[in-house]
């Protein structure tokens, strides 16, 4: 093997241990505090149902491809680690600089885990085409733009804290996206970036564990946590219900696409991450559902043909279909539902149109900094000094991890 | 492949849909009250361990066959997320013509969910004989019939409404049998009905994962939930050590049978569910554990041999062992259980005759009720006009879903 | 087969009824009364974490050798079932003939299944070297010996009931490891117990799961919850990051090795255990994470070469490293950490030598006592009465399950 991918492997270690340093001469300067301890232990449980969900759901989620498990899962585990502490490190710095109160350090984490859900979708559409070095630099950018772009949000679009988080899927997929258009295509006819029976089920139930905990992602730091975890429920069965109909319906004779099972089925809770605390009408959460599925499932056979050939994009999960067209769905549906409630009410103290502006300027803010931090950071992770793996070791767990087992057959 | 099954397949989107504008049309008149908050937001942890155990659980217990993993997980999804929202929809009918009092949407789902186990179950009996029509069929028609007998329970026999919930598994074994009777039968000496020894152990963490969440099930809507969940997990822990004793001391050579394990593991939950919230001294629950297993086990030798081979049911998964019989002797252990407490303590104002009667008289009611609507299932289940598979395609998941795999070998 | 194995299999169902016997027995004395429902219902759900934990992630974590699957997950869920029972007996007869409170029965099997964790890490050592019957021997010898250890520790020592049982990490490790020196070796060259990249994957979901509840069993009975909670995620944190750096460093070329990151991502739960409610800045939790770390892959390298091939130790789950190093560790930095504070404060009643002097022979007596008594059950399980497997038996679920697979192939 060439002296160059043995670089790339001396250089992650050193990476690490780098912003293990980091970490651990930021944490000096903690202290756990008694006081905050009662309000932080009432959302433990809650905070557990979203860590398990990210690290361990999502593990399970990304471990499609056929010989790629133990990078998906072991990657996944690293990053979201490194991501957290990292998170957290730049939420202090916000802190430190703009004089915030501190809210608690579960509360803390909890956003940075949350957050860090952005990074595990990231992952998905480069999954198999970067190295280590390369995702490690990609969580550590993606994490700064985000927070960034949430801090713009917050502060010159007046989006409340907590639906700033919110933006997580849209700015996550978009980001992949971007990534993913720089890096090297891989070569057609490859059979290493399919799945196999076995590796489709186990993905299955990591999605179904996803779905199990998605109200509680939607609902974690929701101000009237019972709507937002009701209507939540309601749309993710909508839209599991009608990933089935239109599976059946879009596929030549009738059978389901274990694909858009596994996309469409989490569209509802997507779609509804933005407005989940304030539906008051569980009909129109329903309705959400349905159409963050039907976009799901048309946007896989048509971005699938029309955008991603021509455009060269190649986007392992399918993020764009399954994270990003339900975001921007969702976000739709946030100034559409303002408007009506307008109409009807009109007891805001701001005008409707400006308003309007603001939330479709948030989202226009959210994607175009998504696109732009994701279109740089692959021309970073495309240059020569993180060493891209070449095409035809994309897809291999063989080339990260030693496998003992060849030795003696499986 | 003959245009009748093509048939069936596009069926399927359809009544989906309809049901799906079913369920909208209702939600359009309910609204999310913020007064019922605080008391639902307390059981939310409760109920996401039901949901979690009855979604993913079920899902991970199903996936026995060889040939049929993605089926088992993914119609489980589907037929439980369709089933929750029939079940609101009949209770909230129910309120509507009796004027009851509305107790909040989570406590509604909760129990929504709680009886979905009866479909999941019945699944268990008929896995791999049914398409989807058949089963959306079975799931709506199993969900009105319980909600019925659950309604002549509380109206003529005076059981309360959180005890007669837990009929779930007599219902839902017996009904499921019923509708198996009804099917053909597969040919014997099928190797597609068999597992391997991946999808048993695969099996078998879904069944310790059942084991794990069984607690919750059973004191999810009792009024004395310590009690229900201390002797519920005593009953499970006596069922899971008799397990592994039947096992041995009934095979030839000493030696556990997997299917043995999975069945019996569960007995003492199902043994213990009608009288968790009653039982004050552990020993009793224990000796209710012991006999659950010991039904169990036994039963799946005789049955089998005895009962199933005459009568020609071919219940796949063993629902009739597994929880016909260890519910049936939970029911009688109820009634055993009343007239010692009458004799020593006599304090009711009823009289015992009255008591046992009304006891004895419930149970009758359920189980007749299910198997009498079981065979009304199967028959209509057994009309072309919901083109039954054919016996060849029977546990297989390629009649259902696409299979890109084949094309480029496993 | 020769009879003497048959003879093995027909012990095992009678031993298993005499001590359900024994445990029915006792419970006859046992009341549930409602007095201590409230405080009892309080950690339901922490309970559930735990009891999550030991039972599904320890079942999923041990199955890694290929052909033991069956035996690692089942085994494990009856040995801990087993254990659970007898330790509210042991609980049981401390209480009657120390006349001290009893703290209700939820706390009192919480205790039990935390206990457990012990012989779960035990099992890890001789995993495929005992049958069942060696194996239920060895789970209730080690549980007495636990609870003796804790009762000198709390009688003479002055270490807090609750520390106490947080020892259970290195009377495992060390109590299994001597246990391990007294059974026959296998035979080198052997491939039986070698892991799949299947099992090798779903081993590491175990390992991901059981490191996502880890706060939860370091947290279940501190004092200051919330502190214990913080640490603990913050040693995982960085002793995951750590294991990845790691790992790279002192493998050939570079590539990660299963093995590291399976054991070391767990160390820093295992190293902050003792003094996970008492640190209040988070970044000694850090530096104890990355020691324990270092210290596991270190001891991964050094152990089986310097240590296990003279001694003839063979360690199959590498319990050792995984559990006992980061333990010794931790208990040597309880004692560093109280003499840094006695420094600072020097606010105690006691003198410094004298505090050091009791920490110091807590953990000499809890490591003797486990080496002393493993020692013991090593050589009792070596008896011809409890009928050891032969060495061409080891790793082989076919010894001890029925395999109707073969008869139809896999």
């Amino acid at each position: 093997m060439p002296s160059r991918y043995l670089n790339f492997r001396s250089c992650v270690p050193w990476l690490i241990l780098l912003l293990e340093a980091l970490f651990l001469a930021r944490s000096y300067f903690m202290v756990l505090t008694p006081d905050g301890r009662v309000s932080a232990l009432k959302s433990y449980p809650e905070f557990q149902d979203v860590n398990h969900m990210v690290i361990f759901g999502f593990g399970f989620f990304l471990m499609v491809l056929r010989r790629y498990g133990f990078s998906s899962t072991g990657f996944n585990l690293l990053i979201i680690v490194l991501g957290v502490q990292c998170s957290v490190l730049v939420e202090d710095l916000r802190v430190f600089f703009f004089t915030q109160a501190n809210e608690g350090l579960l509360r803390s984490i909890a956003k940075a885990v949350v957050s860090m859900t952005a990074v595990a979708i990231s992952t998905g559409a480069v999954l198999g085409k970067t190295n280590l070095l390369q995702l490690i630099v990609m969580t550590l950018v993606e994490l700064t733009a985000f927070c960034a772009s949430r801090w713009i949000n917050r502060a010159y679009m007046e989006v409340e804290d907590d639906l700033s988080l919110m933006h997580v899927h849209l700015f996550g997929a978009y980001f992949g996206l971007a990534v993913a258009f720089c890096l090297p295509e891989p070569s057609p006819g490859l059979d290493k970036n399919r799945s196999t029976p076995k590796s489709d089920l186990l993905s299955m139930l990591g999605c179904v564990f996803l779905w199990v905990f998605w109200p509680s992602l939607n609902s974690l730091l929701a101000q009237s946590r019972m709507k937002a975890v009701l209507n939540t429920y309601f749309a993710l069965a909508v839209s599991a219900v009608t990933a089935f109909m239109l599976s059946a319906l879009t596929t030549k004779d009738g059978k389901f696409r274990m694909t858009h099972i596994h996309s469409a089925v989490l569209a509802g809770g997507v779609t509804i991450s933005f407005t989940a605390q304030a539906i008051s009408h569980p009909w129109i959460a329903m309705i959400l559902g349905l159409l963050g599925s039907v976009i799901t499932v048309l946007g896989s056979h048509c971005l699938q043909r029309c955008l991603n050939h021509p455009l060269k994009i190649h986007d392992t999960l399918g993020v764009h279909f399954t994270f990003g067209l339900p975001a921007v769905l969702g976000a739709l549906a946030q100034v559409v539902l303002l408007v009506i409630k307008q109409w009807t009410h009109s007891a805001s103290v701001y005008s409707l149109d400006y308003l309007v502006l603001m939330h479709i300027g948030a989202f226009c803010q959210t994607i175009s900094f998504a696109l732009i931090t994701g279109f740089i950071t692959g021309f970073i992770l495309n240059t020569k000094l993180l060493k891209i793996p070449p095409v035809s070791k994309y897809f291999e767990d063989q080339f990260y991890w030693e496998f003992p087992h060849l030795a003696v057959g499986f």
